[in-house]
């Protein structure tokens, strides 16, 4: 198999930036939560996703384990596939703000990249804003050096 | 947007299965441990896998995290993207078998389906082998309803 070329940290970051802008784009959301006995358990669903100001912004049902999940963790792993070509986000909460709360401005910019607006979908859904702490990207194995394209919030590229 | 039309539950059995045994086909594998301070942490990576005799296989570095939090757990989160046509697996940990002790069955058929053979990979891996307990096919909304293909182990459809 002939591996595709090693892209520059500078093309790696704008392929994605490309694909965090990208309509109607879905991220996986992994989340995670420790069960009666101490026990950890993952849990994983694809959700729809926003990008703007350097954010990662997702809308999903206040009750869902998802949203309990992060509202507990303060933090959730992202994922944007192929799994060729991957984009992972370690994230932070920075708010979580209820759809009858949201402003007007969050909401519709979250409606028209997503594609889709928790506003009309009839359930009681959170919006919650991940600031991203850091951000790995790469293709095929010959990538993996280099992935790291953001750490501690900060752009290394 | 037109939405693709529903699959019967027999047809989502079927592209479920043709998508767990496609050669080269990755897998997202999501983990969770609990840290010191007694909180859930979430880990997300995309892994080779194979799937024969009704188990998903897939080989790891022996010290990696997810390797580190599968052993611990016995469970994992397994997803097979694209996110509008995803399965999703929950599956408990049937076996862990360290490379050099792996028979060449397992070993042959996990190189042959992954595209990817661990013993030529110079490094310390470690085959884990897991059956699922729940698995769950859908490609857009109009799907959510009868997602279910599998419960406690045993095909519903």
């Amino acid at each position: 198999m002939t591996l595709p070329e090693v892209r520059s940290g500078a093309e790696r970051r704008a392929n994605t930036l490309a694909k965090l802008q990208t309509r109607a784009m879905d991220v996986w959301v992994a989340s995670a939560s420790v069960d009666e006995g101490g026990s950890a358990q993952a849990y994983l669903v694809p959700l729809s996703l926003a990008w703007f100001d350097e954010r990662v912004v997702i809308a999903l049902e206040r009750g869902s384990r998802t949203a309990r999940n992060i509202a507990e963790q303060r933090a959730a792993r992202l994922a944007l596939g192929p799994t060729r070509d991957v984009v992972i986000i370690d994230a932070v909460v920075e708010q979580m703000i209820n759809l009858e709360d949201a402003p007007d401005a969050l909401a519709g910019r979250y409606a028209e990249q997503a594609d889709w607006d928790p506003r009309t979908a009839g359930a009681d859904y959170v919006y919650i804003v991940l600031r991203p702490e850091r951000i790995q990207a790469w293709r095929e194995a010959n990538e993996l050096a280099g992935r790291t394209l953001m750490r501690a919030g900060s752009w290394l590229v």
